[in-house]
């Protein structure tokens, strides 16, 4: 049997993470392999009605605390309908946001204390964890621009300002300083093909190691 | 500066409780005493949207560990927002329900691991803890066959069958017997007037150490 294969994508907003998702996807899938793509908060039913209580409204809504709890059921949900079945089918799973963004936006971010953040990750997580992260990085007026010029409702986490969304850049900066074996920062800052390819050239070891 | 006073009412389904917070609440309110007669899951704005998640839809919807979560989040902006705000006025607070159903619901009865649960205590109750909790304790089949007679399309937690309900009566228990100088189990098989009296005889003693 082909083992699972769990990639998250991570960063700001205007990173263009969900389009790098949609391309990784059809190139394993064109390859024969299952692939389900994600994204957080969401992925389940009902982590999505989770997810709209978490992108909508006001910036201040939620404080950091109940955010971070906010973001946990909704990952608990994701992980244990969708991504753990999906893992266990030996299906390829990439998910377009993992808990490194708790510890970004919620943590780095807001606020809310790492120990919280640690004891969720322990206790509602079990072992799973994403095999590879791709860090997508970008400077911050870039990312916010190109997030404010694709409109949509869910901008609660836009509107939060510049200050914090350059302390979550670190924080993602952070993380992937933390764990080089797990995570790869990548300069989001090139167009989309050039993203797409190397990428691929980064999944292509992780994949050749579980099949 | 009068101090305030924290009081939760705890037990299963259909013991009384809001009957005995609203009744307690008036006696209050005569002596003069601002009261905030409140509740859980909800009892802030934002987190009355978390409990419609919660206690509507089928018994299965979230596993415990996703439903400790959730619970914990409207907790967290229930106290942020409503209780710490009026224990620092000198208000009494009456609340139905708070962090012991989660021990009894999630833990006792849907096996939610103790772990996880005291470590939501520690990192997002701060030093919030009821000064006085009051368990009704009630047979299940007598306080299902209440909760059903009243209707009403809140009824997620009813229906999950007997054997949870004695788990979670069980669950009561231990911490009533684990908390003595903060918990009183009351027999709730009494008339509502005599749950009256025998609760303000209790209360009495807890207010005029605060006032």
């Amino acid at each position: 049997m082909t083992q699972g294969l769990f990639i998250s994508f991570e960063g700001g907003e205007g990173a263009g993470k969900s389009t790098q998702v949609r391309r990784l996807s059809q190139r394993l899938s064109a390859l024969g392999r299952e692939v389900v793509a994600t994204r957080e908060p969401g992925g389940s039913p009902g982590a999505e009605l989770i997810r709209d209580l978490l992108v909508n409204g006001p910036a201040e809504r939620w404080s950091p605390v109940t955010e971070t709890l906010l973001m946990y059921a909704s990952r608990r949900d994701h992980v244990e309908r969708v991504i753990v079945p999906a893992l266990e089918r030996g299906a390829v799973v990439l998910s377009d946001r993992f808990h490194d963004s708790t510890r970004a936006y919620q943590g780095a971010g807001g606020g809310a204390a790492a120990e919280l953040i640690a004891a969720l990750e322990t206790h509602c997580l079990g072992k799973v964890r994403p095999d590879l992260t791709l860090i997508m990085d970008l400077p911050v007026s870039v990312g916010l621009a190109r997030a404010m010029g694709r409109g949509g409702a869910e901008a609660r986490f836009e509107s939060k300002g510049e200050a914090f969304h350059e302390k979550l850049r670190q924080g993602f900066a952070d993380i992937a300083a933390a764990e080089p074996e797990r995570c790869r920062l990548i300069n989001a800052n090139q167009t989309p093909d050039e993203l797409e390819a190397l990428i691929w050239d980064l999944v292509q070891p992780a994949l050749a190691a579980v099949s």
